[in-house]
């Protein structure tokens, strides 16, 4: 929520204006290149000016740039790569949803949130990530500060000569979707964990969870399902997508990536209706022991009521009462009352009061 | 509410006839003509009769009028800009909701509502907001006696010679729906910032928020929702028009527009989530809290029943109770009444009553 | 509902076959003609045969039928106008729902569901309306024994010459709609008195509502919905029909309704929230009562009971109870007494029990 | 529901093969013919071989079948027919849903549920209807041991020459599916009968209605939807149908069922959302008059335990208790005590406990 | 759940690599080859290398794998088969949704989950299908450990020369996906039979049923719902898929399993509804219980509690209360405590509180 807070979108500026909007940063910002074919791959830190891959050339190259606070930086390097000034305010906006945009046929721009779970405030941080896949490069644009998200890619194009090193811009681009999705994965299995143990312990021994968890828990599948939920058309639509820079043969890839989509959009579906499942448990089970409580409270006031009006009866100071002279009335009266007492006992465990 | 009350709408009355609906208002209706190119800006109080910018001018005139209520002045633009019966009845109701009308090739109607917070009367102004764009001119419409919608933009034109400056009346008529829906960004921060503290005071102390508070808090959303909703569709449309008044170019400026409605839509739709959430909290709490209070009440209840029973039957005056006799009957019957109360107060202890 | 109860529909009969289906009335069916042009306008009572407006005439007319329960004169009527039986048969039917048909070029049907508030059964009463656009003319069917639906309109052609007078059938057709569009706007401001004063009522005395006030507003606003809801696809429909009785000038007019009738499905919507709003408050108002009620009955329970019982500790018959010839034990038990009540008072006191 | 339990469907059997899934039944099957045109009505009872009617003959024949559970007469039947194996296993499934399905342009296949109320059982009874729309030939299938569905058409037929008696076999397809139709809203009439009584009950004595009636209320209401909701898509579709055994003349009728299908749904959400409300009042009720309770128990007791406190002190049996001494002690204690109780007794006057 | 905790994808990999997803297990793949035409019928178990089917064979083959944790073997399988490596993928991961894919002409996949009530495990399995279709061959997968899912399919191409012998590939594909389809059927009268038993407690004996029931009721359909809604858009792209792999006279068979499918999503959309009436009923039942609770309490205390306080006024020890002295006063008083508390037990009755 603190992230809404202070500045869902800096207002009232000139349309396509570069601003950066996000969390303060002091690191400095990297921007990686990494070129490779099929037999070699080159990693290079680029400085200003940035040099736009060459058209025709044979290397794909991705370009990974880490932190995005650098607004003059950006400016030059969206320059360089000749990116629409509206992609560009998209890119430095980490509070915009996800989403895709084509400009032309020239690049194809994709958002996504890269989900984490930061175990210190105890909530699900969502990572601005966006990508531009270009002719034969890919841009990467990622928030600094954090581990980078896509150094499984990396390490696989380091190490093995792979479908990735084989293939064109396309697929790496893909790839590095794919890892994005991946991630969602990762994070419900924790969360799902974390819902199955809510849900032993309500089960159990249903008192002790409290309120707290289960709203942190529909909380976090709401940031979840927030980040994830602009995927579906995403994805949608790039598997349909006739752009030149998508190859036909790249299509089977985005159409698995969507069902990957789908299929987390499902979990996250049936959790949500685990939660709600969960927390109608809970709430009866308040009613059930409310309702014990009162049968308690009742039967003690039931059976005690009489006998104190009974023990009051003979507390009273009549000069004339006959009862108090019998020699045996007293033992009598404590008879008697026994079998009153026995008698509503009996009652209300016939009535499962008890 | 009291704005639907008086006149959702002049009913009964001939169709296109001009009647205006909405805040009485004795202000003089002002009308401002600013006309500029990329070299040069002018400003001008229009006076009767209304001159229609001449055809092919190079200039891109922007008349702004504020405030609606002057019947006769407006009949009188209307006409000089051969505006449709049905687009002037639309401007004088200010209580129509948002929408789009193309008038053919010669108009664009865009209604809007400009929302901002009422510290007064503790809720969400929505104000009326007309734009028409014609050929080389946009015509903007606003209720009298608030500030100006559209002070940035003007200020913006006249300080500096940017894309507004440069561009053509389509684009103008982009900035001026911006302004509207950067608005909304400005309302929902201000929105999520009375949330969390409400949810904070729930989770903390769950007591404290009264039911007027969310009831408040769902209501604005309301208003809000009902100010925002209709924008999808308008600029839904806007982005896939092919009016010859919007240049192909200035179609990916609606597209962010409506990529920006969109998000406002879902950060409505999650805030009222958590509002569902946070009463659901509440309403958690207060059956937690009855059944705290219930357990008081039977432990209290079931401990001194008991006891108050067994004075009771020594306050008995019969003649021959022998136990009254021994001369440590007092003291004896003391500590049974504590070992019962004990017994009986362990026992709710372990019955987690306590 | 009481509506419903007796004939939804004559079940089991030939298909096309002319039954009233409503209720009875023994007043005299009336049939008014109404022709009129730009110079021109004739009124005249129609009597068996009903002359059929000749085709090609320059005069539009208009012939409204008040009263559906005489089937033989309605049978005359749908021969002389050379209606299709389903459409006689649906007229006669005023149970049936809002529903347009197309009978091939020659006639538009429209059945629309006139609301009234019946300020002696205290409900919104549903009527009846059926219109028919042929090539010159347009007749109107209303139920009888109640006012007038179109007198409006009848006044407005006879008093001004408008744009009704110089419009076609069509322009009259769309007029005859428009009055009863019109009408939703009339019945929601009054409904939305009734909501406000409810409201008003719930938020500050919380218990003074009763549920079947509730009640009778939700059930309203579900009669008003089901009159108005299938009046979106009707206009939605005529907005974009090719018919060559409805020309293309009109079309604005009757997208002019449909965006009226989709402000006053959202009106509706809106009540609706705002209603469960209110029960919602309701009931958290009565749970809320609840809780306290229960606080006063656990604070006086768990003050006097201690105290009752040890008032009955001394109230024993012992004989050796060494307390009771302490000269000052009454007053030192008095003041003993009192501490403890004053702790529990100001211990329930910190709970916030009071 | 006990429908449901033995055999949803048979499993594990090679499609298309002929098995009877549906109640047991020893009557005979009966196939009765008839055929007529305008000037002729021929009945007959039908022998094994079937005769097919021959095509181009005059003639429109209706074959009705009471019975579905003689395997091998229905293969006999289906063979003449030459109906495809599939639409004959559904014909014997008693349990499948409504649906439609052409068969080529040889065969139209409707399957219907008949709705009827059986007063025995106190639930509403779906039968099992299918139709078969061939050239010049509809053959109707029913289940046995009931009353005849179809008799209200047979007798039209056989009493006088109408439309159907002058039609070709759509018009009578078209007449048998309205029966079906028609019957819904007998049935409804009927719900909308008891809906009302419960409503009455609820509001006026609220304690009433026990939760079984509303929970047979809406049980009744889902059979009847689900054998409802289906006939929408059904019917859309015949009046879109191209197929050569439906005339274009015969459009509009099925035009007309499906409004009244709309129409039939309408009312079953309707009631829908009236039980919904029912149910809401109820457990307000109980929530109203739980509060009733609770503050009886609360009145009672706060009153009476300060009272019996003051009693129990004047009890205690200490030596020096100098106010039981004073001569008017008693009934200033009397006094005293009125007066407490009278206060406490006006307190909660005031704060509206009684 | 715990299937879903370990890993519902194995995260990070690159796409297209063959990894294992499910449970464990040391039992032997079996690879059985059955191939068959009208006359001959042939099974044979399959070892490395895995030969493919000649093109333009007249037999039909049908590949039937048990067991997909030997991944070396499914890739030799896979390569021989020329199966597209996302495929080969998804075979291998037993958790991902029933979904289907066009390769090319070449090949249609098909995942399915095959449901299995576990009656150790008290839960409902999903055990993972998957189908190839190819052009005279349909490979099918399942896991191993658990009974033959297609054995049913076998034993009728082995014994009796049905539809399915004589059919192409695409009839037997059909016929397997039948089976799974059917199993639904058996599984959901299980269901019901459960369901209809929780009902029948929960109406006679409302206290009866434990909300666990109700939850693990829930829960299974969700499982249930969860694997056959993906097959509602499988199978209707089937019906009207135009691959040279399934032949337009198959189509309609397609079409059959979809109005299957259907009917088991309504059945599965009406059971929900009905656990949803008898949660209903279950929690209204508590509150009752609740309210007769409440007032047995209050008639207990509210009678007792003023005699109590009389007999209190009698046992005080004043020095002067005139009334002890009376010879009748005890028995006036007894009395007049009776008249009370009948008194007080008459109005508690007509108050309905007994």
């Amino acid at each position: 929520m603190s992230k809404n807070k202070k500045h869902l979108r800096k207002a009232y500026t000139s349309p396509g204006s570069l601003i950066y909007v996000g969390k303060e940063s002091r690191e400095k910002v990297e921007v990686k290149s990494i070129r490779f074919n099929e037999s070699v791959i080159e990693e290079q830190t680029l400085q200003k000016p940035f040099p736009m891959p060459a058209a025709g050339s044979s290397f794909v190259h991705w370009v990974n740039v880490s932190g995005l606070h650098d607004v003059k930086l950006m400016e030059n390097l969206g320059k360089a790569f000749q990116f629409h000034p509206l992609l560009m305010e998209d890119v430095l906006n980490t509070y915009s949803k996800a989403r895709m945009e084509h400009f032309g046929d020239r690049h194809i721009f994709v958002m996504l949130k890269m989900l984490r779970w930061n175990a210190q405030a105890r909530e699900t941080d969502a990572e601005h990530v966006a990508l531009v896949l270009g002719e034969n490069y890919v841009v990467s644009f990622q928030e600094a500060g954090r581990s980078d998200v896509f150094s499984p890619v990396e390490e696989r194009l380091k190490t093995s000569v792979g479908k990735t090193r084989r293939g064109k811009s396309d697929y790496l681009f893909y790839t590095l979707c794919d890892v994005i999705v991946d991630s969602y994965y990762l994070l419900l299995e924790d969360f799902s964990e974390k819902l199955e143990e809510t849900e032993l312990r309500v089960i159990e021994n249903p008192g002790a969870v409290e309120q707290k968890t289960l709203y942190a828990l529909r909380r976090e599948l709401l940031t979840i399902r927030k980040a994830v939920s602009p995927l579906r058309e995403i994805f949608s639509t790039l598997t349909r997508d006739d752009s030149p820079l998508i190859h036909e043969s790249t299509d089977i890839y985005f159409r698995d990536i969507y069902d990957h989509v789908l299929q987390v959009l499902e979990i996250i579906d049936s959790y949500r209706e685990m939660i709600e499942n969960i927390q109608n448990i809970y709430l009866n089970n308040l009613s059930h022991k409310m309702n014990a409580v009162m049968k308690t409270l009742t039967v003690f006031t039931a059976i005690f009521m009489p006998l104190t009006f009974i023990v009051g009866i003979y507390g009273m100071n009549f000069e004339n009462m006959p009862e108090l002279r019998q020699p045996n009335g007293y033992f009598y009266t404590l008879g008697g009352m026994a079998l009153l007492g026995l008698g509503l006992w009996i009652y209300f465990k016939w009535k499962k009061y008890m």
